[in-house]
């Protein structure tokens, strides 16, 4: 077990939905915003981790249990460890908590990689880096649940726009998200809450592509494929859940 | 003038564009929240006036003047001060500073009015919900320059997605500059910054309907015009100067 670290937060109305609910893409930014500011503390920020070794964090798979969404004027508590790491991924988990601690909202689980920043290439594991996080060596690498293929996908298609791009010259990985929720539409969306996502991502997109958001439905689950003409960049599953309280437009 | 409030923020990595600066759109949503915080702590909140009168506020009007954008890890203060109202409108202003007060980095004018929440209609302004600003009535209607009309456009065509839409059910006002800018595209977008941006919205948009972002040149200015089936939504001018430090992608 490594390092804690937490921070809190008070959900502001522009990173909510049409149902109050915090966005989840949102919740992504704010916890990766949680763990650096844990690096930062350390002295292992992103900053010196670019200068000194050219290499960049990059998530590539997120599991993430919900009991709940936080809700617009929430206070949040958000505590971060970087659980373990081998070779070539490093695992960090988030909990989010109501202001008390006394409800667990939901767990994000992360697998990150180095990336050399000028290749785009897959960088090892640099103890030196992660040392700082007194998290755990272990030789096995996770295995996660295999996301089932989609043989007939409903497609939304569009264009990747300049407000679709970060900081760090691509599609964040948040946006993703947003596109597997938006090819869904809004009454599927009004009437069920995701339980459980599992969202693996396999190669950058950049401006000005064509991306196909794909899903199919089976019972309470949905399968997504995010692809372009460059092939699939991410793929997802999705566990959903009724709304109790359905919120009324 | 009426009562001054302000609030400190640090601009996290996903609200900044590829150029580092914090996006206009975020900046804006930020604004609003530091005004919400205001008439919280004044006893007229949002909820209240809502629960009270049934009317929301909604913004008709911005007028944006930039000396520079925030940029990441950048700490900021947002001062915001009721101005003025008459019988449809209230005007408020938003000024920008760096953390020290020092360096003023811009200012936002923007008019808001009173909307009937059920019956979508113009309310006139409520001296029971505005005097705790302590803001100064006026007879006169302030008068904003004309936006030329487009004759020669280029456009950007899309749907509206489910995260297009915010908490009040339909699209939120940030996003609209986000349509502006992204019908400019990248190339444009890394060579040039604002410095002057009028923006006029007309009619609210709702889920589901294509969208049309127009935009014409004219030296250093653009002009915009957001447009679905329903007629004309926004109207914009943007005055623009090249970016002194190109950051290189």
């Amino acid at each position: 077990m490594g390092l804690r670290y937490s921070d809190y937060y008070t959900v502001p109305f522009y990173e909510c939905d049409v149902n109050q609910d915090m966005r989840l893409s949102a919740l992504l930014s704010l916890a990766l915003q949680v763990s650096g500011k844990q690096s930062q503390a350390l002295g292992m920020s992103d900053e010196i981790i670019y200068e000194q070794y050219g290499l960049i964090w990059v998530v590539t798979e997120y599991t993430i249990e919900i009991n709940r969404l936080p809700r617009y004027t929430n206070k949040i508590k958000i505590e971060t460890e970087a659980i373990s790491y081998n070779k070539l991924f490093c695992y960090r988990d988030f909990v989010i908590y109501d202001e008390d601690s006394q409800e667990k909202l939901l767990t994000i689980h992360a697998s990150f990689i180095l990336m050399d920043f000028k290749t785009r290439k897959v960088h090892p594991v640099e103890d030196a880096i992660v040392h700082v996080y007194q998290s755990e060596k272990r030789q096995k690498i996770e295995k996660s649940p295999k996301i089932p293929e989609i043989t007939n996908g409903e497609n939304l298609e569009f264009w990747v726009r300049y407000h679709d791009l970060d900081i760090n010259q691509h599609v964040n990985n948040g946006k993703y998200l947003e596109w597997l929720y938006d090819s869904l539409g809004l009454d599927f969306l009004l009437e069920y809450i995701p339980k459980y996502i599992q969202l693996k991502y396999s190669k950058e997109i950049h401006y000005g592509h064509f991306i196909t958001s794909t899903y199919e439905k089976d019972g309470n689950k949905t399968y997504h494929r995010i692809s372009s003409d460059l092939g699939q960049h991410a793929s997802a599953q999705i566990e959903w859940r009724k709304r109790e309280n359905k919120h009324v437009l």
